[in-house]
């Protein structure tokens, strides 16, 4: 399992050690944190990404925040000094990355601490950082439940001499959270366990977190993995090579319709035209059930330069239009099953939905 | 329209010049060839690329061959001598992308030549090029006719503020034959008619023919072309934007089936999901009525590089495992009509084949 946050050192002393994401594949390179704007940057840069893995490296964040007053008021232990300084930190990590709602939650997880000592904080960040890993497995309990039963049921499930074909598309994995992954939490446990696997990562253009990512990853855990282009994914579907798909999610309305990296509705397609189950795996936290229908979710739109300039040079030509949605909205029609870390939505529909995440 | 494919000069003393496609969409730089090695560089490192536009550069290429033997013996018109250099020119041309039927084919006809002169050959080079431009044109008018269908039947025409939207994938343009592309001949003769058409361009992985080659030509012309990622299609499909997909093909079988660009097969099955008609475009020389289905057709696989160093950066971990076919193929069933230079096919199927293309 790749450690790309860890807590290095004592409480009052120590510091947080990232892998940068963004030096991946081709570098294995650690940032050492021993400051609020270290991890501020981190998170800016998406050195660490990844919706749960923002809110944990935040966490640690506010340990940092504390230190320098319990360095400046050896005794001011949980004095208001020390409130103050994580108000400061929280607040300012908070503007690393807007839009993400794990990170708030993590932040105001800290703020909540008693008594707010350098000691107290750190517990409480290691503890938002395990339970997510906690949750991780969950998923891939049951996750690793579905390839097993393809396994036997499934002709397709065979039909690599390698075991069971899964095509993943983007990065829902060990990088993206603090532990497994939502979409490669199966894999790693299948793996773990000895289940014959062969994973197809997409590329998954324009950022080509699959290619940078994904592949990356499951190469180092030793799980067979072979990348291919988006566009190749149909043709490997038909060519019997992959007996499920299986991705996470950013967003999920309360109907099941999935918010994910674009490109992820075009394999749903792909997948059902084929007769190939198509799997979300995400906690129920990715779940917002003040939105009935996919319908709901915003769109934001993404800079040319990422198709045009996406390499470090240029692909297209100077002044060309473009269109980057950066997400798309698979609906749940085309979903065969939510895997959550409380369980599995089948089929995917409000009532299941409820049944599983609401109350 | 664009020249990329030009005879300099007179048939003693002239050279070929052409668009260095390698070059594109950055620079745009002409390439004289004043040397049967220099067309055979230039066909060899896809300087000129796309198999009517190969076929032409190498007819052209046989004048240049028998240039010095003219000027050596200045009386020998039609002498042995000329024909022996046309002949060592064609033998060493055709081995300069040996998988190119029209190459094949061109240098066949540029041999059966008589007499044998500079200029006869030059006029039959010229021929060539002209016939493939009346081709396309064709094909345009078809396609043409089929767009203005859409813009008054479909309600997807005019949903986009800009006019019938169109998809294609890959190049199956200008750039790739002797006159305005096959897929998109409809678009040029659209444009040129003021017919409202908004073109959307797949950028095409792993080789950016789309970005690098369709969105030059297109934007070149003046028409309104959007570059894509590949993994955007079925969203650009959902939003409405897309009232049709045009695409080209490499190898059409007895029944329909149509070998084209990897991606093709994928975009198609899009196409359905949405029901937006799928148009295939191709002269009746890409019909190989040899082979009975699609699966006859031999895919080649390319190499990791293309996927993992494809823009002279390293995207993905160094010893990955790849797949990378070159084509699929989309079969009769995903396809709406085959548009062809003697007429439209429609429904795809073997008899309606055989009455277009055969006999």
């Amino acid at each position: 399992m790749i450690e790309h946050i860890t807590w290095i050192g004592d409480p009052r002393k120590g510091h947080l050690r990232l892998l940068d994401q963004t030096k991946l594949p081709g570098e294995t390179v650690n940032l050492d944190c021993t400051t609020v704007q270290d991890v501020w940057d981190a998170i800016k840069r998406l050195s660490v990404r990844g919706a749960p893995a923002i809110g944990i490296a935040a966490a640690y964040g506010c340990v940092i925040g504390v230190q320098k007053v319990q360095e400046m008021d050896a005794h001011a232990t949980g004095s208001e000094g020390v409130r103050h300084a994580l108000e400061v930190a929280a607040t300012y990590l908070a503007k690393s990355r807007p839009t993400a709602v794990n990170l708030f939650w993590a932040l105001d997880r800290m703020r909540r601490v008693e008594p707010c000592t350098p000691e107290r904080l750190l517990e409480e960040a290691r503890r938002i950082h395990e339970e997510d890993a906690a949750m991780c497995r969950k998923i891939g309990e049951y996750a690793l439940g579905i390839m097993e039963g393809l396994r036997v049921g499934h002709p397709r499930a065979e039909s690599g001499a390698n075991g069971v074909g899964v095509l993943t598309h983007c990065n829902a994995g060990a990088l993206a959270t603090g532990g497994i992954g939502t979409a490669t939490a199966g894999m790693y446990l299948a793996h773990e366990r000895g289940l014959p696997l062969r994973v197809f990562a997409d590329e998954t253009r324009p950022l080509l977190q699959g290619a940078r990512l994904t592949a990356w990853e499951l190469g180092q855990a030793g799980i067979d993995v072979t990348l291919v282009c988006d566009s190749m994914a149909a043709q490997v579907m038909r060519e019997g090579k992959v007996a499920m798909v299986i991705v996470g999610a950013d967003r999920i309305a309360a109907n099941g319709d999935a918010a994910n990296k674009i490109g992820t509705y075009g394999v749903a397609i792909h997948a059902k035209h084929h007769g190939i189950p198509f799997y979300v795996a995400a906690p129920c936290s990715t779940f917002d059930l003040s939105l009935k229908t996919g319908g709901l979710i915003p769109i934001e739109e993404r800079a040319a330069e990422e198709i045009t300039l996406g390499f470090g040079k240029r692909t297209a030509p100077e002044a060309v239009k473009t269109y980057s949605p950066a997400f798309d909205v698979t609906p749940a029609s085309l979903i065969t099953a939510i895997i959550t870390d409380k369980g599995v939505i089948e089929p995917v529909d409000e009532a299941n939905v409820q049944r599983v995440v609401g109350g």
